[in-house]
């Protein structure tokens, strides 16, 4: 979808835990720039944000030459690169599906607009909701509705935000309207079709992770 | 907390992705014991879930014996052993910061209680939220009074899900009132002192990924 990426095309894929890396990035050279910060070296992200000196240096190097010696790298620079390389050199068009406390949470989440994501349209079944807005004016459609508008708005990602009973339905919606990428919410299994990507988030795995923690006595692990 | 995990105690800590992991076990085991499976093999738990057979076998091994020769695995043994180790064989009690959207969708998000998590109060600032209660009921108190019901309620873990530039001053305060886990939803980094485990979920790296699957002009990575 566009060209930013020859250099690895012809290499063997990414794992999603990369991609995950590369966004963390991101965000701490966002910060970085805010702070006026112009270069830094691979030790001294690290020892900021509690990362891993080595690992950055080898995920940034798979992508080309960012660094500089004596200098590190240039906040600008490595941060166009690295929104080029996760593909966020373009808009991308999201529709939430469902637009419940949590469809309208993610709909006004500040992180996605700022990341040059743009919520466009939420959809519902409930009459109360459709033709209403959230709070920072994303529009909510009838879901019948949603073919019509994905196709006139150019939607690239779906949001599945609805109770776990809906989900493979409304899925299966959003897969007919053509959309080729999906963020699932909702708790469960889904299935797709070859061709589209789902990713899930379970916010119960977030949880319990810590929970693990309390368990061990609360030392770290 | 509990003395389950001693297996493990003397050897080296369990990492993030392990403990990640043994959640989605649980998870899948939960809909196989749904669907009346009473025994699985790694290789039939791995086909169906999309999961790797043989780091399943690792992962489990590590903890102990679970599997029988020639049967597998028994799935409410091991559902029982999941919970034991991720330290689900008691209550966890949660707090909520922030009654906006997002913390009412968390109060209210099914999958935390099904695990014996248990959302026992949220917390905001704002006058028109305190003394209401989310759709489930879960009351909202005054965040002045964290302190206070904190240490009433036996408050284990305090999610975070406040505008970013309250992050900081709001997790002070869950920390003061002698919290020790911590899940953050809230965009940026955030500090904590030793003793205190911090979990943040930056909901923007989930749609990076999808973005970067885009880019690649959707072949899978």
């Amino acid at each position: 979808m566009n060209s930013s990426n020859k250099r690895r095309a012809a290499s063997e894929p990414v794992s999603e835990l990369t991609t995950n890396r590369l966004s963390v990035y991101l965000r701490c050279l966002h910060q970085l720039e805010a702070s006026g910060v112009e270069t830094i070296s691979s030790q001294a992200l690290a020892e900021q944000f509690g990362l891993n000196a080595a690992q950055i240096r080898k995920d940034l190097a798979y992508f080309g030459e960012f660094g500089v010696r004596g200098v590190g790298y240039y906040v600008k620079d490595l941060k166009r690169h690295l929104r080029q390389i996760l593909g966020l050199d373009r808009k991308l068009k999201v529709a939430v599906l469902g637009a419940g406390n949590l469809g309208q949470a993610l709909a006004d989440y500040p992180g996605f607009r700022r990341e040059g994501f743009e919520i466009v349209a939420m959809f519902d079944a409930s009459d109360t909701k459709i033709g209403d807005a959230s709070r920072s004016g994303v529009p909510i459609y009838d879901i019948r509705d949603l073919r019509k508008v994905a196709r006139r708005e150019h939607i690239d990602i779906g949001v599945i935000a609805v109770p776990a009973e809906s989900a493979q339905p409304v899925l299966d919606m959003v897969v007919a309207a053509g959309v080729k990428a999906i963020l699932n919410f909702s708790p469960g299994t889904l299935r797709v079709p070859p061709g589209v990507k789902l990713k899930s988030v379970d916010l119960t795995v977030s949880l319990e992770s810590l929970s693990f923690y309390l368990a061990q006595g609360g030392e770290d692990g």
